[in-house]
């Protein structure tokens, strides 16, 4: 075992099972994980086969955001878990939640590290990690992501870690730099996507390191979604936006950094600069997908910053095979980091991010169907959207095979106000809304981003609101 | 006229109706101000005179927030100003707007510069601006705010000054510290609130400076609103909370930087703290009330900085009398400095501001009376709201004189939404809504906030929402 580089800790190796006796229930436990990267795939389903036999485990749960079936799906058909923070999109978990037997309070995901530290979920007892390698002074090389990782062994009072060898060494792709807690916060110094600033292993007292698992689990990794015709448009219409915007001379002739959401769309869109001719651009983001891969290898990504490598397992093996060259082009950090309001504005990041709906205002639902269902959460988009130098929604006009128009009067759920939404765009056209007025917003809205078959009823929604409304700021919910 | 250091710059003295005659029409105006404080009085005026006397002049009017009644008033019954950003608080310009005469958009304080700089209102023309002082190398010490004057005039084709006498000369009280654009920007080192990063004056290309009218108009200045019953409930109730979370540990025995919004509860808040027997504290706000001073005074607050001093006369002339002493303990910065979400983030300010109405997800109405009538703006709000280490929103319970109840299923148009307000106060009682549920921070709204009268409806509301949807993660508008 030449992962473990302390012999002391070598003699701490056990089995998932006895390392899931170690967990009190009714505590509070962080895990490691990511979007499916990186997160503890063996003692999870030993916590659950406890609660199956009947114990009362009554756990929070503590991620650095989404994670694989084996962790959210098997502890949460268990019944394992009664809170749940701060982000999720696991299917059995998602319904748990909406039939309100789990307790679930959506968080940005840049935030989550200075509440756990501050105490505000309570104290942490146990962190269980993922690692690719735990050095000689117990410090710990996570695998595919880093998420909150750093602060939740900061904090735990024990760790347990999965030591999973289907994942390569992966020392050097790390930048582990946690900020102290104010009055003692001093500048986060990234100044440029690939500045590193800490360290490459999360710090960690060995004598609280209390069992290590040995594990060849591999992540369940990413989805691998090809554009189709929608989202191909949309991306088309983000990237013609993006060149207006250089020629106007709103944008610098290399772009700032990007930042783009997880799934379709946002591959979509990365598939879409590939071929634009573009090179030497950087992502400053929390999740980097599959395409990024090939964009490093074109040269049109020169450098990508995340917080989680969420590849598809053919991209996971091509990662493993060339980490040498890759890890020289692509650093994870903390989320606290990725996602931090400082650095993204001192970028001046370009944030790309998926609506449910969006409304007549600019207003953006990102969380719920119909205000009281919830999809996944608002993860990161709070994050880059509040701070970015540019924030772009991307929607398709509209849902269910064309039947509901995802521009719509009032958004059912506000996750992001019309004071954070520069541009919106669908695959109808983008409408820069900066500097307009409501009306204008609601008028270009219509005209440039709904479907045309939803065009004359919004509009008749705007003429009833011209005629019955005393005052003419802003568009009420009529009924 | 010895404010004026340089004898180039002294030959170029003219009246407000000369200065005013080199506004071209349909071209964008920027001036100094913030909220009543600092803003140009005299050419604004000679402005409106030239609108009245049939010129259409189509400006747009850019300040760093509200201004005075001789500026934005004047201008708006004048029918000088077709666009305005970005926010106001002025009777005749807020009839305007709502009216759909005026165009106007609201926009984060803390943002505008930057979006000046980019571009995204077009060119800025003119910068009208007071002073208290211009030195040899055409600088601009200003008067009782910075706002975006130092964008505004670093952006301008030309500049108006408006040497002011009624105030002294107020140089070594501001601090100019202007971000450069990405990717050339840096850390802004303010690690502490009294921390002085930039130069004493506005750095301006005597060139640029065209004209230099002379004026000895005070500033209006802002309110002296004492505490009343309600206000002063709430004040009490936010005491409490903020040494109930010392006490738990979650807050400092010295409490991190506090911003207090302007107004009654402002006051009132700032009084209850003054009596609390905290000593030593500070203040990372954008706008500095009267009660600052006797605060100051009394040893509660240690320093002070704020992008304006909103002082009633009385307090200004008490200000001026003492200025050698107060300017070390308060500075003035640029709005992109004072409501910096980076330098908020790493203080960890307890933001604290005021609602229109709140709803029991925990959506902050700051902006709009039903959906459609806006009062005065977001301003800073969400620049503090989103990036604070402590975001509390208080409100009275109820308006109208109890006939309708702030506290609401749904409010009528979202500025911060749930994700962002960590605690909600009124005069009834605090609801720490950090880490719950949308239905665990319905009820807590309900029981902990709202007025005793109106609870029986809004648990009637949750009793609804509770068996009419199937899904259980969410609050949405019934029917």
């Amino acid at each position: 075992m030449d992962r473990i580089k302390s012999e002391e800790l070598k003699k701490k190796i056990c089995s998932a099972e006895e390392a899931a006796a170690l967990v009190t229930p009714g505590t509070v436990v962080g895990v490691s994980g990511f979007t499916s990267a990186g997160y503890p795939k063996l003692v999870p389903g030993a916590l659950a086969k406890r609660a199956e036999s009947g114990e009362d485990m009554r756990l929070t749960l503590i991620s650095g955001a989404s994670v694989g079936d084996e962790l959210d799906g098997a502890l949460a058909r268990s019944g394992a878990v009664a809170r749940r923070y701060p982000y999720q999109s696991n299917k059995s978990l998602r319904a748990a939640i909406n039939e309100g037997k789990i307790a679930y309070a959506d968080i940005h995901l840049g935030q989550l590290s200075r509440l756990v530290r501050t105490g505000v979920f309570g104290p942490v007892d146990t962190a269980i990690v993922e690692a690719s390698a735990i050095l000689e002074d117990g410090s710990i090389v996570p695998t595919m992501c880093v998420g909150s990782a750093d602060t939740l062994v900061q904090c735990a009072r024990q760790v347990i870690v999965e030591l999973n060898t289907a994942v390569p060494d992966l020392t050097g792709l790390h930048d582990i730099y946690t900020p102290q807690m104010p009055p003692h916060t001093k500048p986060i110094p990234i100044c440029h996507v690939s500045d590193r600033i800490g360290q490459p292993s999360i710090p960690c007292d060995p004598a609280k390191i209390c069992v290590i698992v040995l594990s060849e689990t591999p992540d369940a990794g990413g989805p691998g979604t090809a554009p189709d015709e929608v989202t191909g448009r949309i991306a088309r219409n983000l990237v013609a936006f993006l060149k207006g915007e250089q020629a106007a001379g709103r944008l610098s002739d290399l772009l700032p950094p990007l930042q783009s959401g997880v799934g379709g769309t946002g591959n979509a869109i990365l598939s879409e600069l590939a071929h634009s001719g573009m090179q030497g651009l950087s992502l400053y983001s929390e999740v980097l997908q599959s395409a990024v891969l090939d964009m490093i290898d074109s040269g049109t990504v020169a450098f990508a910053s995340g917080s989680a490598l969420s590849f598809t397992p053919e991209y996971q093996q091509k990662f493993y095979e060339n980490f040498e060259e890759y890890r020289k082009k692509i650093v994870l950090r903390p989320q606290e980091i990725s996602n931090s309001g400082e650095v993204i504005a001192r970028l001046g990041v370009i944030a790309i991010n998926t609506a449910i709906e969006a409304d007549l205002s600019g207003n953006v639902n990102s969380t719920h169907i119909g205000g009281s269902r919830l999809m996944n959460g608002i993860g990161g988009s709070g994050d880059y959207a509040r701070n970015a130098g540019l924030t772009v929604f991307v929607t398709p006009a509209t849902a269910k095979n064309g039947a509901l128009s995802c521009i719509v009067p009032w958004v059912s759920h506000v996750d992001h106000t019309e004071h954070d939404t520069d541009v919106l765009i669908t695959e109808y056209g983008a409408a820069d809304l900066r500097g307009k007025t409501p009306y204008e917003r609601a008028d270009l809205i219509i005209e440039t981003c709904a479907a045309p078959t939803f065009r004359p009823q919004l509009r008749e929604y705007m003429e009833r609101v011209k005629k019955e409304c005393r005052d003419h700021h802003g568009i009420p919910v009529l009924k």
